[in-house]
């Protein structure tokens, strides 16, 4: 059974602030949970409704019905097991691979398919605005598929940040230079914008390269959105 | 006003069936529509609720009121104009170039994502196998951004059009070669499959050459996003 104090305290975290407030989040799906469970993250509690999902018992664990499970649960159809953890204090950023920094990224798909991207291409640290969408938000966790537990998140003071980064620190614009015709040097940082304004004044004024995907079709085009332009130049990164 | 009969038949436009049936489907927002109207598409019945909107007239075009445009709009928030098409018929698909090949994309952000790719990359022709998602579907039209004026989509028997393609057939696998390493040549056919399952082994075997996007972070890691993929291997493509 869950406690009713517990109910409220779960749906209290589809909240950023109640999040910030009890430094935890939940997460489900049995996938992403284990790969929680073999990683730095500590569990608080898992509730699963079906006996079969997990393989060995643990004091945090607690069998509750489908329909206890229900009301925890932010899914129309839950998926049998939740977890709450507590969010982790990020690591030490260290800049001896690339960096990838987000100016306000407002889209909880956008970072989650980001962060799954970072994990891909192997890149540790992954750098946000303080406006930047929470990374503990519910869909943005249901996006990375359990790549938050390999990339290291911090939110920041970007401008701060970049000042002290001692790295080539490289902005992707539309007017930049071809990302093909640029020197990537073999460690840095790579800047993405706000879906709807690209990267702001205050930022754009610290990059020292404006790198740019080229363009093949009609001008009238949209610009890429920020999560397709992210695996375009992460991959442009890696395969030099 | 719009009369009930004309409410109804947008209304079923939301349904595949009923676009097949009527050769009509729709979509809403300002610049998709002009882009729509500034293109082959031809128009059956634009509707607007605001008199600002458009800067023209023409026989087609109907005011409506805003609680009228929300009765046919699929939007919570409509913004203000929505105009129903007729569905062209495919253009020939010319082996000229580079053909983007889907076989069972079944996400409508996914096609959408991939049809706003080809369009950027100036990749004219997109072929869907039949269970391919519905490039009409309203939620793939909302994610092309106007892009669907540009890309000739044509919906075929895969393994048929493959075996008459007369060019070389590349497809995406996790286990193929590094597409760093591959040799692409000027024009071929690139295939992506399903989101869960791939491509199939009925088109694997008509593959050519299978290429895969080099990973670098934990072996564990879920494969990139089919969009995702895609936005990396037409990136490949077109720097080469």
């Amino acid at each position: 059974m869950v406690a009713k104090s517990e109910l409220k305290l779960i749906r209290s975290l589809q909240q950023k602030k109640y999040r910030n407030q009890h430094q935890l989040f939940f997460v489900e799906g049995k996938k992403t949970i284990q790969e929680l469970l073999n990683s730095d993250f500590k569990p608080h509690s898992v509730f699963y409704s079906d006996q079969n999902i997990l393989d060995f018992s643990a004091p945090f664990l607690h069998e509750i019905s489908a329909s206890e499970l229900q009301q925890i649960s932010m899914l129309k159809k839950p998926n049998g097991v939740l977890g709450v953890f507590h969010i982790p204090k990020p690591k030490e950023i260290n800049n001896k691979d690339w960096i990838v920094v987000l100016d306000d990224v407002r889209d909880p798909g956008n970072l989650g398919t980001i962060i799954r991207l970072c994990d891909w291409f192997g890149i540790q640290n992954l750098v946000c605005s303080r406006n930047t969408v929470d990374c503990y938000n519910p869909k943005v966790l249901q996006a990375t598929m359990g790549s938050i537990s390999r990339v290291n998140i911090t939110y920041l003071d970007l401008a701060n940040f970049l000042k002290g980064a001692n790295s080539i620190i490289y902005g992707a614009f539309m007017d930049g230079k071809s990302v093909y015709e640029s020197e990537l040097s073999d460690k840095g940082v790579i800047i993405l914008g706000n879906e709807a304004n690209g990267i702001s004044a205050q930022i754009e004024a610290l990059v020292s390269q404006k790198v740019s995907i080229p363009q093949y079709g009609n001008k009238t085009t949209e610009s890429l959105n920020v999560a397709t332009a992210s695996a375009i130049l992460l991959n442009e990164i890696r395969r030099r």
